[in-house]
């Protein structure tokens, strides 16, 4: 009876967000299916948090800015290695080199002759690191790839408590460091995001450091390369990067100020709990599962005086 | 230790292709580590079929033709009706209106005032159906959509073998029915295709019909609609479909002869297997678990006469 289960999944809902979100005494009734619009809506300020602009990349491309948040954390020297090359205008003028449909769009040097200082040239691999104090919460759905899912710092991550060790998932939108054979062989000079049904046997295989926060779309809809692999046959088909800088170096007028749902709150376990068990009038049928890459992860605009 | 891990692992791939293939006695002894294309191309003809033209349809974009193969074991009747409108010619001319990231590329009358034949108006929905005598190949892997994921007739699918039921699911490339929030709006006059990461909860709650086996990144690569859910904002934006025909009803010399790996064949199984752990010299970590719409369904140009 798909119709008794849905009224079901939606006072569950409803009793969850109301537990959750904190309602003061005289706050009006909870609606019974609150959807994503409302949980955000009702999310407090302290729910949201500013990406960290010391952090986070602005990829110029000729058709607009992809946003992309790096996350120290769980990939600590890649990451430092990144903002250091981003901060000597190394990846300015390189291509996007690579459009694999369903996969990721790949960029660095065409030409392989860009000289880089000797001590950000090598670089261990982080593929997954002890986890020590990050904070991690997980999420409560069945993980085929991990011991365990769930977020780190508004990050969908995973993680093997056994093991201790954590590491960024390879969702839509993650951007990773491309590398040869030998796992040591990435040092960011070369990375890619991912833009298709999110390749997670990738994970623990490659050093994944952030997430495009805004403008994958920008990547996702560019043609699509026909050589192997999907590299473009010749370079007259590559998108040129006009530059990559770190928003803290950028001009604050230039900035563009967003901010993401904190993966820590209540309002986003409300989120999670909506989309896992979708009670909009238009489903019939609420899957009562949500996979880790299916959860998402809102931005939006910083409209409030700061 | 993950190299001896991955020996281990490679050891089993092996076996299994061993068995798996049926190798004559006096074959060559099978290579550790067989690759995709080790696999596709130590496959026997019979491994492989046709698609069927007769539940074929050529989507004509500008870019060039998208090809989708329709199932109709899983949505009979919503698959004859479209039949029945490509027949008629229904969707020559209409557009692209959609297209939001990483999700669906949707179309059909931007006016919605196309005629239609009276019979072909209205439709019970076929989310699920009785799985009948449908041969249905199971994927061992955990899914946390549905009680069992798998394949049939090279579309990925899932069942509920206690209800008897089953479905297409929302891989990426998948092709369903748009709706309105009455479950039975949906006749196939307008369709959508999935073109990120693979919305799994969409599954049984529409129609799904069949699969996008050439093309799909005609779709996947077109600008992104501004608009709420990814509208395009204005009618310019539009992507025109010239035409839409079944194959059968194509000049032979214009068809695309294609044909499809077969997912009840143990070459299939073999390929999964090596997907699942994968053991090429680049991956230092096996995942040892694959996800349904990871798996890849091999398409290939018929190269030989027929």
């Amino acid at each position: 009876m798909p119709g008794t289960k849905l009224k079901w999944l939606s006072l569950a809902g409803a009793m969850l967000l109301s537990a959750g979100l904190a309602l003061a005494a005289d706050a009006p009734a909870p609606k019974p299916s609150p959807t994503m619009a409302d949980i955000l809506a009702a999310a407090p300020a302290s729910a949201w948090r500013a990406l960290a602009d010391e952090h986070t990349l602005y990829m110029e491309l000729p058709a607009g800015r992809v946003i992309i948040e790096l996350e120290p954390s769980l990939a600590p020297h890649t990451v430092a290695n990144i903002e250091a090359m981003a901060r000597l205008h190394y990846y300015d003028g390189l291509a996007i080199l690579r459009l694999q449909d369903n996969y990721v769009a790949q960029w660095g040097d065409p030409d392989g002759n860009r000289k880089l200082p000797a001590e950000l040239l090598t670089l261990a691999p982080e593929f997954a690191v002890p986890q020590g104090t990050t904070l991690f919460t997980p999420l409560s759905d069945h993980d085929g790839y991990a011991p365990q899912a769930g977020f780190v710092d508004s990050f969908p991550a995973a993680r093997d408590p056994d093991a201790g060790l954590a590491w960024l998932t390879h969702c839509y939108g993650a951007v990773g460091v491309g590398r040869d054979t030998d796992p040591a062989s990435g040092n960011g000079s070369e990375l890619y995001a991912v833009i298709g049904n999110a390749p997670r046997h990738l994970d623990r295989n490659v050093t994944v450091v952030g997430r495009v926060r805004q403008g994958i779309e920008l990547l996702a809809s560019l043609p699509r390369g026909t050589a192997d692999l999907g590299f473009y046959a010749t370079p007259g088909e590559r998108t040129t990067i006009k530059s990559v800088r770190l928003a803290s170096e950028v001009p604050t007028a230039e900035r563009t100020r967003l901010e993401v749902l904190r993966t820590d709150t209540p309002a986003f376990a409300a989120l999670v709990d909506s989309r896992r068990n979708r009670h909009d009038d238009w489903f019939v049928r609420p899957a009562g599962y949500i996979e880790l890459c299916n959860v998402p992860l809102p931005v939006r605009p910083i409209t409030t005086a700061h």
